[in-house]
């Protein structure tokens, strides 16, 4: 392990990391773990850039404190200058292998396998990551005969979910830059602007972070579905001018050192409807009764339910689910695929993990998205964001 | 074929790609084309939503104007706002098979599949897009045994290759816009301001637009690795304060209605040293030859060799590919993996074709980015953008 001033964490966290990986591989007899995520290989290695296009990788073999990247020439770079690898762990296939017909990057991996004696290994692979592609795992299997594939599932992002210090003390910073986005984009936001100028002003205050830290690109853009098509989630902004009487949903994602801490507020431009006013009242009660309840030992599945029965004495229950685990993120998601607030996870909640209890309700008419980022701390939770919990009325 | 004014080509547009796509699946004996490549199902529905982070697939079956979608339950009011599908022909997925240990959104798209009497057709699948995963694929496989599945590649992508007058039309409202960007990057860059605040001017400058027309979150962030960062490409911003004598590579990409349009260039704080100068020669009589020797009939292959030899003349050689198609994207790339401006690559250009011509050269202390995206025009090509081509020096 190379030291490195890039590294965001000391050499211990990523030691400890390392060993948590080690322990799940063992448990499941894994050799080698091939990361596809972005996440696991920023998690596990440091390294960050936006190379996660082309088909790259991380190698953990269990017990070697050593792992191995593999991606595109032109990227090793990056790797030596973002991660803690040596220079001899890190290998570029040519670009000839980017985006061509007639040769797969896999096969470039699947020679580093061989040429490094793990031909006939156990090899955990990620198959449900966003970053290992059907195509990717065919040329994996065809040219690595004697490896026993294992799916790892989402191992790392299990080792993930309890975050250190150091990691909350991230997710802090980014909470910080989370809310003043948030202020911006409720003081921004009026009949006549447009709401391209709106985000813009949102963009900015994401990135510009605070006097103290700057933001980051974020896995997700700001979602802020105005008027007619604030019943409908996962849009966007467009070119039209905020209309009286409309109301906005700003669902915003903040990043520091990729640690992601999303927050989403409603605006009603003029009086909202009684019904509008109702659905506020059933959401923040909801999030009242998991603030109050939700500590260590509590089950994921009754965290739904202790906020689904807060807002039924409302008449509102929310079909999706009401959360999930948040931390380190790149696009397409800021959820961390692994806890859920949903019947059925019966995940036993600990002390340092973060969730994004997310009780927005989508329905024609009336939809409010008014959500919480939460630290589990030893005793109960701690809202990570320090902002308003209501709908804002703006004129 | 549902009118929809939220759509942003008409009927007849639509109607022309359903049939070209209809004609190359013929070529290859494909009778059902599941898409998964949110950009090919932008592209054959107008469907455009935030969702790609869950399993979700466009049917295209040949000779049927009518596609079928299936996602998530709670996207299908996304799909039937943004999309001229029929109600029927959009389905939905329970919340229960997201990002679920005991069941797979694909078991969904196979019952569909099943349902429409599907079940021993011959499918086409795109198996090395983003959005298809090595567990999508797994099964769909298992489940549907009498489907014979064909590897319909980048079929699609391959469509969108020419493009047509519309999407032209949006292209260079992209350009537009990432010209003022790159403008306001800089104005704005000066030794002591904060990397994150040029980024945050930048972005500001990237959604909100020009006073007609707005843009929208882009495949990419910027990326603007500056100093001894800007010998490693796909490096974005840190909180640092720009250093006198550093040099920064502005890599920005605008977004109008999916069209990206991208744009590099290199600003020098203080004067840079000739070995700089010398690469911003090269680079520089690289783009002056291919504008001047690019047009119909030429072969990708010849516009890299175009580049290389005036290039060449400053003792300068690019081993990475000089550029590649652009057109529609999505995270986490807006190149359309189709044309590549390299050896090998024997792809005829036609008119309407959209490059990012992209020499930009990495190496220890001389690495600069200036780059052009052009248009192959019936007579030759065009520059989309109007921008200063040269090493920019600020103080």
């Amino acid at each position: 392990m190379r030291d490195n001033p890039e590294l965001h964490f000391t050499r211990e966290e990523y030691n400890a990391r390392l060993r948590h990986i080690w322990a799940a591989m063992q448990a499941r007899q894994i050799d080698l773990l091939l990361l596809s995520d972005p996440c696991n290989l920023y998690y596990a290695s440091g390294y960050d850039a936006w190379s996660f296009y082309v088909p790259q990788c991380l190698l953990v073999e269990a017990g070697n404190p050593e792992p191995v990247w593999i991606g595109r020439e032109m990227d090793r770079r990056g790797a030596y200058l973002t991660s803690y690898l040596a220079s001899g762990d890190i290998e570029g296939y040519p670009d000839d292998y980017v985006q061509a017909a007639d040769r797969h990057p896999m096969s470039f991996v699947a020679s580093v396998i061989r040429s490094r004696g793990w031909e006939g290994a156990a090899i955990g692979i990620e198959r449900n990551s966003y970053y290992l592609g059907a195509g990717a795992f065919e040329v994996l299997d065809r040219e690595l005969p004697a490896v026993t594939w294992i799916d790892a599932g989402n191992l790392v992002n299990w080792v993930r979910v309890r975050k250190s210090p150091a990691e909350i003390a991230y997710m802090r910073q980014a909470a910080r830059i989370v809310e003043r986005a948030m202020g911006v984009g409720i003081e921004t936001i009026r009949v006549g602007i447009r709401q391209c100028d709106v985000a813009a002003a949102i963009y900015a205050a994401l990135i510009s972070g605070t006097s103290e830290f700057g933001g980051q690109y974020a896995s997700s853009p700001p979602l802020m579905p105005s008027g007619s098509r604030a019943d409908t989630p996962h849009l966007s902004w467009t070119d039209e001018r905020y209309a009286a009487g409309s109301i906005t949903n700003f669902e915003l994602v903040a990043a520091r050192f990729r640690y992601h801490v999303p927050l989403a507020r409603s605006v009603s431009l003029g009086s909202p409807a009684e019904a509008v006013r109702k659905l506020e009242r059933a959401l923040v009660a909801g999030i009242d009764a998991v603030l109050s309840q939700l500590r260590p030992g509590v089950r994921a599945d009754e965290v739904e339910a202790m906020w689904q029965d807060a807002a039924q004495t409302f008449g509102v229950r929310k079909k999706a689910r009401c959360g999930y685990s948040i931390g380190i993120a790149y696009p397409p998601t800021f959820g961390e695929q692994t806890v859920s607030l949903r019947p059925g996870d019966d995940t036993v909640l600990e002390a340092g993990m973060t969730l994004h209890l997310m009780p927005a309700v989508w329905q024609e008419g009336a939809s409010l998205a008014i959500t919480e980022p939460l630290l589990v701390t030893e005793s109960g939770c701690e809202a990570l964001c320090r902002f308003e919990r209501c709908l804002f009325v703006r004129s």
